[in-house]
């Protein structure tokens, strides 16, 4: 992303222990990274579920001391940010251990940022702003989506300012990425869906990018694979092989956009979540489809691809004609999932356009779109998406 | 491959910039990594290219002292090692790099390990024996085949007890793998045919593996498909697409088999570099389409998806079928490449059968081939590829 860099592909990723049970390591791994007094960023929702309770069993195993931080909403905010780094201070913690989605994740990064850089979370919206390393971070996610587990990004909402904040750099990247399946088990059927379609986005977008290398693109074909077998079973029966399916499509879709960066989808997601604290798999499902279409001109034989993936039989079929199936197969897949479809359903308003194009423009994901929309151009995928 | 670790599937790489002329980061990320005083480990060869001349010009740009080891042979000895660890404490350098193939990378891991455990390197051999962390370790591949620059193995050979040690450890992963494809215009015709042979052999040996996953896969499978798309033409005209296609090959084999391990190949392969000092791209290019002939009824699923993956058109084809035409394909490749395709045409003797199966029956690569042979049954593969 450094000017100077431009002939460099670059491709980097968080120590991955992953399987069925795996949760029950978390004391040793946080141990092993030198942890004496754990930092546990966490929601209520997976309070609720169980897990934190799970996770202490294993921390006191180890004879670990633990402080619960679980002020965490979807979108976590900046003021968040700062109440956690006070109570980490104040606990004397020495690694920081997210349980949880895209949320508490980073709102645990946005955390350790802070406790070794100092200052307020805005400083380091960007890119490669970070210039001390975090305490030792370990990542467990309970949602197959996010990424944010093996990713270089982290996202925060300053709420006052209506701004969602990407902040990009390899030293927010957690130090050990703990993949449990078994945790996708207490997932509503909603957040599955949404999530999935997350880890769906993150894979196309990752493969269509223009920093998209042979390193990147087995991931993100193969978490477009994974996500069309066993998404629409994940939703509605969870059984395990659709459950360990999504697990490694978000752990995919991940490694793919973390290393490849993001597009279009993702800035248009940003402003929706910003002004209207809209769920970002949600807000990523209905922009889906419409940026995948103005996309396809522009990226003709990645998206022929895709349709492959997709299981398509694509054979006798120009590239432009398999293209063209792509957004219809994105469509059926989110209609059988039951997730809305327009931005008017979910309460968005033809007023807000302007300004949530300008933000999109702005958005640090547009710059690796396969193409550069203008204000205008964002303004009327907003349109057709309304 | 620790017992109790049998549900858990890991995946771990070391930092990876890839690009032609990325060669010109070498001291920066010395530098990165808190070095001062480098150690660049090398061979003569390397030297006489004028490799080692261009990296010195950047480690001085970044005010970088150095001294060069290159006392560095095919198949490095253990006292080679010793004498590099001498050398690093006299010069008290804090920072290891190595320039050049799969023997200065792992005689630098080799003194590395020493470094900081101390001891002889043969207590090291073997799984997960090291204890202290090594010193930052960046590897710059000068041969597109090895893969030591991102795996977590290395071999040193005892040539008094004409035995190769095993060394597997996450501790002995590079920091940093930089790639620069740039770099494989000065090796021979002999060499880029017998190192990608070697990549080959990694991206089969792994795909296959009993601890292949998802994560491991796709990799191996691309790999795959580039060493049979660009192997012929980067040994007979040695272009630039050519070069770049085995160098993200080797790197994808490598990332496959650090984190799948291997397989029967390698496990027979050791024994002879052993014994005859034979470079290990060779004996992996003779013993290869044995082995993979005997492995085909315990894997055939995954051999036929590596038929499809070398090219061939497997429609209406059954698994079985598929799975044959694999070792005709490898025959075919290593004629074009003019390998030579006997152990006797290499001075192997009928005599030493008996104590190379010995060897390679305790290999540590035999543990995760998709079948256990019997020592009878190695002497049989030996005997086949005699």
């Amino acid at each position: 992303m450094n000017p100077s860099d431009d002939a460099l592909l670059k491709f980097e990723l968080p120590e991955i222990i992953y399987g069925w049970g795996s949760l029950s390591q978390i004391g040793q791994c946080a141990k092993r990274l030198g942890g004496e007094r754990v930092f546990l960023v966490t929601d209520p929702g997976i309070i609720a579920a169980g897990w934190v309770d799970e996770s202490l069993k294993y921390l006191e195993k180890e004879d670990l001391k633990y402080v619960i931080y679980d002020n965490v909403v979807t979108n976590p905010r900046c003021y968040q940010v700062d109440q956690g780094v006070r109570f980490y201070y104040q606990k004397e913690c020495d690694v920081i251990v997210a349980v949880g989605g895209g949320s508490p994740m980073d709102t645990a990064k946005g955390i350790a940022i802070l406790v070794s850089n100092h200052g307020k979370i805005h400083d380091y919206a960007g890119c490669n702003l970070i210039t001390q390393p975090i305490p030792p971070l370990i990542c467990v996610p309970t949602t197959a989506g996010t990424g944010a587990d093996v990713s270089q990004f982290a996202i925060i909402s300053d709420p006052r300012k209506k701004i969602k904040m990407t902040i990009l750099s390899r030293a927010i990247m957690a130090d050990i990425s703990l993949i449990d399946p078994r945790l996708l088990q207490t997932k509503s059927q909603e957040l599955m869906a949404a999530t999935g379609i997350d880890a769906l986005t993150h894979a196309i977008e990752a493969y269509v990018s223009s920093l998209a290398w042979p390193l990147t693109n087995p991931h993100a074909i193969h978490a477009i694979e994974l996500v069309f077998q066993h998404l629409r079973n994940a939703v509605r029966t969870g059984n395990i092989e659709a459950l360990e399916g999504m697990s490694v499509a978000s752990l995919e879709a991940g490694i793919a956009f973390s290393n490849a960066i993001l597009g279009a989808v993702h800035a248009l997601a940003h402003p929706l979540g910003a002004i209207y604290d809209m769920h970002h798999g949600l807000a990523n499902a209905i922009l889906l489809p419409v940026v995948v279409r103005k996309n396809l001109e522009h990226a003709t034989k990645k998206f022929a691809e895709i349709a492959k993936a997709m299981g398509l039989d694509t054979r006798g079929k120009s590239d432009e004609e398999s293209a063209k199936l792509v957004p219809e197969m994105i469509q059926k897949l989110i209609k059988d999932l039951e997730i809305p479809t327009t931005l008017s359903q979910v309460g968005v308003k033809a007023d807000d356009i302007p300004t949530l194009a300008r933000d999109a423009q702005q958005d640090l994901c547009m710059g690796t779109n396969p193409y550069q929309y203008d204000a205008e151009e964002i303004e009327s995928i907003y349109y057709e998406a309304l």
